[in-house]
């Protein structure tokens, strides 16, 4: 057995979101099945985070172990031949026999992005939250540096995973217009996030971009650790998890001619 | 009546063309349903250039007559409300009674978007050609020089609407990397397009990118004026109909008073 690491790209559009639902469409749903047509043999994919129905991932990481006795380049290419085109294997390969990819995960990145503007567009209307009223970028701002440390997130989202702490660390968060969409990006990034947190953020944040309440205001709710407080979820179709981090070690090469000999 | 001028954004996918045809979906009928509903007549929507079945667009322009007597705003309002997600009316204004969407223009702007990497991608799957083979952008652009200028393209495409003539004249051609999205972008700007006319372009400069066939060849392509000689046509995903060029006078606003007397 060999244990891989994969990073997934996915339109989360049609998807109930990351985790295997029985008969509905899930991304570890379709992964667990072109892994099994591919590789022969029942696999179960363990991801770094459940992203919600309807959540795009540029850099979704995934481990699994298989039995797969070709190189990892053709068990990318199977894949990639075999997924729905919603889906997307960027990288396939080896890893460490300790490497988990929740567990292993030291810092996350998610983006989320905002069209701005009167107008709706046919281009990003999958893609992008459309805000028509104008948004106060430098407000938004005001309150995305507020997060940044370590707080209780608590009036943001629930924990996952049976932990009982609401507090995680924010190591960036930042509002940022880019000139070539159009587009109004946020990028956070943190070790962990509770579920819902980031669109919860965003939705908090786009009512301090209109002036529906204030920077100040918007620490108060974070103060407050009280969910009826926040804001309403933004859409999930304008969030994107974008990269998960580990550390270097894992990416050392890994020798597989012991395996390798074990199969042949 | 009121004359009006409509830029038109759609993304193409769902749509056999822009052209009218009995029961299948187009976008002159999507159009033509919605200011039928809104202004209460049947209304006859002329496009500056029929787009083929799967063609986007950024900048298609359009006109129509109307009796309508509110605004040109609230009509714009009320197309985008009816309007089906993947079409947008950007813009809309009275326009002089002697414009003409397709006789009065002067210039039209193609874009092609190739997607030259061996990975396919989720986000661009509908929006740019895959081309997996390593392109070279330098001698596209040698072919792409060799079309400026007024030539016979009768090798890359069939005339139009009952003209005979198969000289066009190129006033722009030239590939881009765009560092961004990574894509391959080839703009062409003419003063008028043969069918199929850019997809065969781009389909015939791709060989040359692959080193299938020289600069020079690509030249003795264009002097054969040999429709079988040129290479297959690129696919509709990755055009976009961009912009469309009129005399500025055109622009100047229009003195609406005399017919909205006429209407109250």
């Amino acid at each position: 057995m060999t244990k891989y690491k994969a990073v997934v790209e996915y339109d989360g559009a049609k998807y109930h979101g990351w985790q295997w639902q029985p008969s509905l469409p899930t991304i570890q749903g379709a992964l667990e099945h072109a892994l099994a047509q591919i590789c022969r043999e029942p696999i179960r994919v363990h991801g770094a985070g459940r992203t919600d129905a309807g959540v795009h991932s540029l850099g979704q990481v995934a481990h699994f172990e298989s039995t797969w006795s070709h190189s990892s380049d053709e068990l990318q290419r199977a894949c990639n031949a075999l997924l729905p085109p919603d889906i997307v294997v960027r990288e396939l390969k080896p890893v460490r026999a300790d490497f988990h990819a929740r567990h292993s995960a030291i810092a996350k990145l998610y983006t989320y992005r905002i069209l701005n503007r009167s107008l709706r567009s046919c281009f990003w209307r999958g893609y992008a939250w459309h805000v028509k009223e104008p948004l106060d970028i430098h407000s938004m701002n005001e309150a995305a540096r507020r997060i940044r440390g370590a707080h209780d997130f608590a009036a943001f989202g629930a924990p996952t995973d049976g932990t009982e702490s609401t507090v995680r660390h924010i190591t960036h968060a930042f509002w940022e217009l880019h000139e070539d969409s159009g587009l109004i990006q946020f990028a956070i990034q943190g070790s962990g996030f509770l579920r819902y947190m980031v669109r919860s953020l965003v939705g908090t944040m786009v009512m301090v971009g209109r002036a529906k309440i204030s920077p100040e205001h918007f620490l108060s709710i974070l103060d407050s650790c009280d969910r009826s407080k926040s804001g309403p979820a933004a859409p999930p179709h304008g969030l994107y998890l974008t990269k998960v981090d580990y550390p270097d070690f894992f990416d050392e090469p890994i020798d597989l001619s012991a395996c390798e000999q074990d199969i042949r």
